[in-house]
């Protein structure tokens, strides 16, 4: 089983970026897809969206503290995204996984982020940790594991922050649920220092020679850091102050 | 056989887009898809991604002419796009069709749009023109047709130039391709008024009554007109001139 653990928040394009992952999923067999919220309460649109089929699911919401959220206009840098729902996820599979899990394997895909069906073949006989690229991330076009002759990862081929222990993005691993089980002190930090996050969470539970190199030993690109423009909600604005939203009645 | 043409042009994220236009085109029966490439030559990164297989396809290229190319940093709607390539794909259709074409319908789907498996289920019987909304376009969260409670289209809730005949985006209508083969007039022009294009050219094969809406008469969003952020090069852009791009040998 691959279990995929997304966190989401709501926007006026979180509905698109929600079918794009469905569209990709639905490829994929023995899914199941841990969908968190940021949010205080689970939300209809989400719960509809994953109501309406094909995916094997679980809906689970936790809100980021108002001091960890982005204020409206901040750099996107100036906070860590999605930390706790990513750990609510974590600790979703710890207390429901019966064993053995060592057949299941866990990854992480932000709802924005684009997926080849190729992916999710290459992740699912993670031992411990599989690493693979991951493109348009960190201000070049790839980011990727360095590989030896003998097919060890030995570094990291990145434009920044090149001396991170793991210097890999949060879509450039998966981990057998097995470790994830036998670590339960594993989880992701608020406090990490800025583009850490990953890398301190890594640290944590495996070493760079043990890291397994996909992806014809990382010299494909089969997941994109995409990220979706703010649609222009400028009339849009207009008329709710009017009291005629476009969307009423009408889930977008 | 639904027949969808898509204009596609070479950036950082192109490799991405197309790949999530493949993942949704893949679960839907009898597609064909017609990319055009905005380009003196076909690209053979367009040219593996397509024959990397599991869709039936038709690979075209026109450039569009220098003067009607968008500049870096010009503000996107001061040109308009994917024009040449549009009708590529319309000449290509009626120098190949066999009759009947009439089970047959036409889509113009541009490469960064959000697509539900749904969309097509609804445009596949169309008798003359089919319409639906299209979410996250024109400064709004939804435009659609408006549709009398006897089911005929009377007119258009666009935030923006609500005076055209069709007030549709691109992405919210779907042709049966008899009709484009007894209207060999129509396409698309570069010289059409801002935001006109799509009004123009309908106006040439359909009257406002004759739409026939879809999606629960036009109560149901099945595509997001999404576009994608310009990803952050910076790094890239050094590394370029130092001659050691981070995307040598490896596709992104
Ligand atoms: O306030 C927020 C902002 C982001 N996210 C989620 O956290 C992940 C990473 O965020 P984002 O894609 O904005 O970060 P990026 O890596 O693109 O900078 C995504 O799945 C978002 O939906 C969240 O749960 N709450
Ligand atoms: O120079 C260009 C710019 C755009 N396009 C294509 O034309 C379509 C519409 O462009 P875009 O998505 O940028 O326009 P939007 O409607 O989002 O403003 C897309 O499929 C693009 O790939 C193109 O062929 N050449
Ligand atoms: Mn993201
Ligand atoms: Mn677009």
């Amino acid at each position: 089983v691959i279990y995929v653990i997304t966190p989401t928040h709501a926007r006026p394009q979180q509905k698109a970026e929600l079918t794009r992952l469905k569209n990709v999923f639905l490829h994929v067999p023995a899914l199941h897809w841990i969908l968190v919220e940021d949010s205080e309460q689970k939300t209809g649109l989400v719960k509809h969206f994953l109501e309406s089929g094909g995916i094997s699911f679980t809906h689970l919401n936790v809100p980021t503290p108002k001091d960890w959220k982005l204020g409206e206009n901040q750099p996107v840098w100036q906070k860590p995204r999605g930390v706790l729902q990513r750990n609510a996820g974590l600790d979703w599979l710890r207390s429901n996984f019966e064993p053995p899990a060592s057949r299941a394997v866990v990854y992480f895909a932000d709802d924005d982020n684009t997926y080849s069906t190729e992916l999710f073949q290459e992740m699912r006989w993670t031992k411990k940790v599989s690493v693979w690229p991951v493109a348009l991330v960190g201000g070049v076009m790839v980011e990727r594991p360095k590989v030896t002759l003998s097919g060890k990862v030995n570094g990291w081929l990145t434009g920044w922050k090149p001396d991170r222990a793991f210097a890999t993005d949060m879509a450039g691993f998966g981990i057998n649920l097995d470790l994830l089980v036998n670590n339960p002190e594993a989880e992701f930090s608020l406090d990490s220092q800025k583009g850490f996050m990953e890398s301190d969470f890594l640290e944590k539970i495996v070493k760079l020679h043990e890291l397994e190199p996909k992806a014809d030993m990382c010299t494909k690109v089969y997941i994109w850091h995409t990220r979706t423009e703010k649609p222009n909600m400028k009339d849009e604005e207009k008329l709710r102050k009017e009291g005629r939203p476009t969307n009423r009645n009408i889930e977008v």
